[in-house]
Parts: C-alpha cells; structure tokens; sequence
C-alpha cells in the first residue's frame, strides 16, 4: 500500500487527475478475487475481496464469473459505466473466464497488453485479461507464470533501477525466482515450496508426529527453522528425499519437540529453494538487486533463511499487482491521461 | 523363494532336519500380515498372508493382534505348540504389539536377537519380535528402519561374499540404502521416493493433470521416465522443488502426454535417490556389490535407472525377509538344531 502511494505521488505530479476513479483493476486467483478502485495516479482508492476464486464460484459458466464480479462491485461498475476494468490471474487461465494464452519470455507490460483477451460481461462491460508468461529455454524445461507477471510489472514500476536487472524472488504455494533484464521478464523458475509443505504436512507420514494447533516455543520454532536450512545447506544433489524423512526421525529420536517438526520441515524445504534460486542469482551480472515480493510473514521467514546463506535481499515488497495491474491497463492504452512509459509521461506534463 | 531354497540345500547338509516345520516366522508391517512356516533348513513349507497390517486391526490393543494372528494361522499355532514363533517389522513398533525399541547400528542378527522384546498370547504363547535399527551419526541427522533389517539378515545369509561388503538398494515407499560391513548394517539413508510420488499424484496439483485408469503407450511410459532421470542427473542442490513443477509444465506444454506424466515423476525421483545413493556407494570400497532387494515391478524401474546412471546392480533379491527372520531366530537360540554362525553350524554336524 505505501509503495503504492509513493508512486502516485510521483504520477500525479506529472499531471494526471488524482483522487478520480480511473481503473477497475482485478486480481483473480485461484482461491479468492480482490478488486481495486484506481485513479489515474495508480492510487487505490478502494478496495475489497471476496472468496470467489476460480475454483470457488457459485456457478459453472460465464455466469460465476458475472456473479462473483456483482457481487464484489456492481456498484463501481454501475456508477460508472465507461471506467475501463481489467483483470490478471487464474481468470486468464483454461479454466478461467476466457483463456488467454501464455506469452514467450521475454515478457513486459505491454507484451501482455498485446496479448490479452477480452470477454464480454452481460451487461456489454469489456474486461481486459493478462495472459500469463510461458519459459520455454532451449535444452531445458518449461516453466509457467499467471499472475505473478502483474505483480512483477507493478514491482517494477516502483524503481527504475530494478526495471533495467534485477532478481524477484515470490514465496509462495509455488515459489517464483524470476531474472529482469531491461525491464522484461528473461526467464524464470517455479519452486512448489508451498505447496510441498503443505501436502506433506497434510498427507504423509511427516504430519502424523506434528500435533495439530499446538504452537511451538519461539527459541524451540526457530532452532528447528534453522536446523532445516543448515540440513539443506550440507546437500548434495538428490538428497531432498533423504532429508525430508528426518522430520519423522527428528521427532522420533525426541531430538525435537513434536510441535516444532512443521518448522523443520519449513526451513528444509525454504532452504533448497534457495541453494537452487541463489544459484540463479549468481549467474546474474555482480550487484543485481534481489527483490522479495509476497506474503509479509512468509517473507520473513525467507529473509532469516536469506540470511543463514550470507544474503539480505534488497527490497521487500508486499502486495504489488494493484500497481501491476494498472501498468497493464497503461500499457493497452485504457488509462488515455498516464502512459506506461516514463518518457511520454513526461510529454503530456 | 528360489533362493531359499538354494540356501536349505546347503543348511540341510549340514544336518539340519528337513520338512517338519521348525518356525513360524511372521513379516508384520503396516498393511499386512504375512506367515511362514518354515522348516529348519530355512525352507518355506506354507505361506499365508492378510490384511491384518498394524493399521488394519479389526479391534485396538493386544486382542487385534490376537484375532489377526488366530486367524493367519490358528491351526499351525495349535497343532505344534511348541513351534517356536517370531516376528519382525511395525509389530515391533510403538504402535505394535509391544515395543521392541531400535538398536543402533552397527547391527545383524545377533544384535537383533539379544534386543528383541517378547509379547506372550492369551493362551501363552511367546512371540519373539524384532527391534528395528537406529543410524544416528555424530553431526548427522538421526535415520530408523523397521523391517528391513530383517530382510537384510535373510541376504547377507545368501551369500558370505555380501555378508562381508555390500551396499543393498531397497526401492520402495521409504527406500533404504544400506551400507554393510563384516555382515552388519554399518549405516543408512532413507529416501521417501515412493511416498513422494503416492503423495503428490493423488494431492498436488501435479495429479490433476494425470487421467485417471489410463495407461501411456509403453514407447511413451519409457521416455517420460528418461526424461524424468536425466532432469534429475542435470540437477543441482536444491533443484527438486523446481523440477517436480515440470509435471505440470509438460502436460500443459503438450510436450508429453497426460498419462505419461507420472512416469516423468517417478523418473525424477527414482534418479533424484539415485543422485544421492550412487554418492553413498562411491564412499564404499571399489567394487562393492550393489543388492536390489524388493518388489520386482518397482526393482525393474531401479534398474532401468540404474542403467542410466552406467551402473547395474550385483544381484536382484526378491522377499528376504522369511530367509531373515530365520536367522533372527537361530541368533536367538531358537532353533537348536541349527546355528546362525557358519562356525558354530559345522561344529554340530
């Protein structure tokens, strides 16, 4: 939120209208769909949520997509009939409202603006719709982004320094590390941090020894944080499924207390992300700024184990697809008072 | 079996009686229940088997075991009620019958024996049950196996060449490497390939895009599963979590076909342990005889790996475990007519 108001300082004062809405901006994952109410300065001006994710509508069809979009803001729509809205997400994906179909790396703004889709409310509302980034390296396998181009776009946004090199890291269910260069997404790769703690805490033989809603010590959490990151940090390659399975014995030997094996297991697997993701960053020029973009309390914990491997990242970012979101609408000429690019934004001045 | 009975042949010379049972030896685990009844020359004589594992007790306590044993093999029990009885595996655990706590390496059927626990039935039948085996090295991480130490004596007794010096693969739910020296488990890892794979096929994303009761061309299966070992042989430290994500990005990319794609995943976990277990036998002495002991399907895929990698294992053994627990109760004094210790077996005859 900050970032975003430092930014619309800085719009605003090359003379776009601040304060009126300008922008309805759409981030609509898999589990939940936000709506942002923007002015031309990228300022939000409002904003609400619902649990009407793509996997979560009411109705099968175009019409739980209509119906979740009611539902959260008729009103902005209704008052307003001409503001343009624009959505980013699992929205765009196959099983979204309409698919648009990934861009090739290298990848910005307006490449997605160039190659988004349309649908059409029944009301005869045009909504505008990222496409998502597909990483296809020669000799290597393919790597997918949606979503996470919108809030990259927004992080650039924020700094020119970061648009001409940088490396993203997003935690999350499936972790991104992703290498800027010129202002353009060059490649990227996914992790399924997230989403591997998450299953095997749930489904295997590891959540059996974790008791459910019972909290660690703090000193007991973070030394079993810790021994999972220096576990990863003596890895050789191959050894993840090896090291997993001393969350078990851990417990098992009362080496640890039952309540603090998740943080093992935590750390274990934040910890390969980043031998395999600081390897990435490595192979950027010296200096390249490394970014941290996501949850607030999940980036800490990526931070302390940033900091085990002698690392701190450059920037923390929280919540950066509202500004991502209005680069795109910039970007497909729907916000006609601001520009994407820096430079004729100056000229309208 | 066709190396139990290799094995009888050279016991019985040594004036061992053959064909009247001399032990009921019980493989009980976690699934199922699985009786032998054995003659002492090692011979398998009948074989049975449940459902009846430690988690499929038709009553809790002491009368689950009771009812599953009664109704594996009330009538050998009966009608020899002297016939010594023993017992390996999650029976043995904290969940089992009764505890018989891990002894820690080094261990062999000796060490077994002098550490079993015993449970008495209802009608007073003693039941010798096995320990398992803690490796917990000094700096490491602690690691357990239940059962397949059992199966490791029931090899190492096929052959005194093994018995010596060996590295014995035990591909499974959670695999084993062992290392073995002067006939003793020296040290091991466990891999949670198999799990891994059950684990992220029916609850991670990576399953959704799996079709259901459909079968890849073999030409399909085989080259899914390479590609699953060479991405893991170009792995680096860390690599994992990024490269199981490619089980999505291949069936969204149209690269291979759905229903091969779970061969790419077992691929990239079967060559992630054998990343990791292959840098464990290069610690063993040159030459090492390499011991795949377990199901023949999943022993087939090992090897096929294993070929990858330029290696191919000594011998491929299949359920040691009857041949084990025979020598557990000979070390225990159990079977007085013959001897676990080759020594000791001419000096009776």
């Amino acid at each position: 939120m900050e970032r975003s108001v430092t930014s619309s300082a800085s719009l605003s004062s090359a003379g776009a209208s601040s304060g009126s809405p300008a922008l309805i901006a759409l981030d609509w994952g898999t589990s939940s769909l936000r709506g942002f109410l923007m002015d031309g300065s990228a300022r939000v001006l409002a904003e609400r949520s619902n649990a009407h994710g793509i996997q979560n509508l009411s109705e099968a069809g175009a019409a739980g997509f209509e119906a979740a979009l009611a539902g959260l803001c008729d009103d902005w729509l209704d008052i307003r009939p001409t503001l343009p809205v624009v959505a980013g997400g699992m929205v765009g994906s196959a099983q979204g409202w309409v698919e648009a179909p990934y861009v090739t790396t290298p990848a910005d703004a307006t490449v997605l603006a160039d190659n988004a889709a349309q649908v059409m409310t029944a009301a005869g509302r045009p909504i505008l719709i990222a496409p998502g980034v597909l990483h296809d390296p020669v000799g290597g396998i393919p790597d997918v982004m949606r979503g996470e181009e919108i809030q990259i776009a927004g992080a650039l946004a924020e700094d020119s320094g970061w648009a001409r090199d940088a490396c993203i890291a997003m935690p999350g269910t499936h972790s991104k590390w992703v290498r800027i260069a010129d202002g353009r997404i060059m490649g990227f790769s996914t992790f399924m941090t997230g989403e591997l703690f998450a299953v095997l805490k749930a489904h295997s033989l590891l959540g059996r020894l974790m008791p459910a809603g019972l909290d660690a010590k703090p000193e007991d959490e973070k030394a079993a944080f810790d021994t999972g990151i220096q576990t990863a940090q003596s890895a050789g390659p191959g050894d993840l499924p090896h090291q997993l399975f001393a969350t078990r014995t851990l417990g098992l030997t009362k080496r640890m207390p039952p309540e603090a094996l998740a943080h093992y297991l935590s750390g274990l697997l934040i910890g390969h992300e980043l031998r395999s993701g600081l390897a990435l960053l490595t192979e950027m020029p010296a200096g390249t700024p490394l970014l941290l973009i996501g949850d607030p309390g999940l980036c800490r914990r990526y931070s302390r184990a940033l900091a085990a491997f002698g690392t701190t990242p450059t920037a923390q970012l929280g919540n950066t697809a509202p500004r991502g979101l209005f680069q795109f609408a910039a970007a497909a000429g729907l916000l006609p008072s601001v520009s994407a690019s820096p430079s004729s934004t100056e000229s309208t001045s």
